[in-house]
């Protein structure tokens, strides 16, 4: 049960969303630019590798494993995706990328030259360091809102296959008169 | 100097507005939503004081200084802000909200029960609530944010005031064609 009076069956953070609707606006917007639009060089799937790898360093089981499955869906395939997270499977442009993020994630002040060099030796552009970091970020952000409010997270792998397909395939601002919000599938 | 290529003289997150259009957008209007809209019951002020401790929990000095400036300007009182920050003199329902926003910060699994019931006990509605930790957590994002990426940050209190009173009387989204992003002023 949920600390406050939060709607029952809507996962994880569509719960907040539907709870909240005027911030639910924001917080969607800023997902679609970050994860899903083309504003970055990034890939759509090197994007939420990073988003997954954050959430679970933060202990949020509800992103992890919707935005693991998200970015398994892009690359097609849990495996290669669970090695760049868990392991050291990461390509190294993306190595370097996720080290920064984790820096961002447990102390940003401690993100320093010697980061920035390593990603820009490895491939990556400025703009993909500050998206890698604001990325980071705001699922140092999302992370906290679920965990701290305790929505209903369910633990059937297939839901999040679902739901991160359906991420991946069509963004974070997918018809809400459907109660399409990010992962409200209310199936169990 | 900064790690990447900021625009120089644009302090804090205002030269991290200016480089990445894109994400700027989203980024301003949740600070716009949950500092300075009308969609919380939380007073504006109320909502800078939540900003401005978590941000100085961060150790953001940029974020921090700012939204106690804008804080004081709507209270009328630097040292009324500044005790309810650094003090104890918050009256109960803010103490009990800066508490669970302190929570939030430094482990968001930590807020229970008995957080959110002594904050309904003060006054609290479970959408006053639900705000104080998604301002705690979004903080938790700005800081991150700019800590990570090192821009130009004054240490001029002058500038402060300037900027936090523009932030409480008109709010994140001020005309940008005239600079007028979330402290863009390029005043020493």
């Amino acid at each position: 049960m949920s600390l406050i009076n939060l709607p029952e069956r809507l996962p994880g953070i569509s719960a907040l969303l539907h709870y909240r609707r005027e911030s639910a606006v924001p917080l969607l917007q800023l997902a679609e630019t970050l994860l899903h639009s083309n504003f970055s060089t990034l890939t759509p799937g090197e994007r939420e590798v990073i988003a997954g790898a954050v959430s679970r360093g933060n202990d949020c089981s509800f992103c992890a494993w919707s935005h693991t499955a998200a970015a398994s869906h892009h690359y097609g395939s849990e495996v290669m995706v669970q090695g760049m997270i868990d392991g050291d499977a990461a390509p190294p442009k993306m190595r370097a990328l996720l080290a920064i993020a984790e820096r961002v994630r447990t102390g940003p002040q401690s993100v320093g030259q010697e980061q920035v060099d390593a990603a820009r030796a490895a491939g990556a552009s400025d703009e993909e360091i500050h998206d890698a970091v604001l990325i980071a970020a705001a699922f140092c952000m999302y992370n906290r809102y679920v965990e701290a409010l305790e929505p209903w997270v369910p633990d059937n792998p297939e839901i999040y296959r679902t739901m991160g397909a359906a991420m991946a395939e069509r963004g974070y601002m997918r018809d809400r008169s459907q109660g399409g919000d990010v992962g409200s599938e209310e199936s169990e």
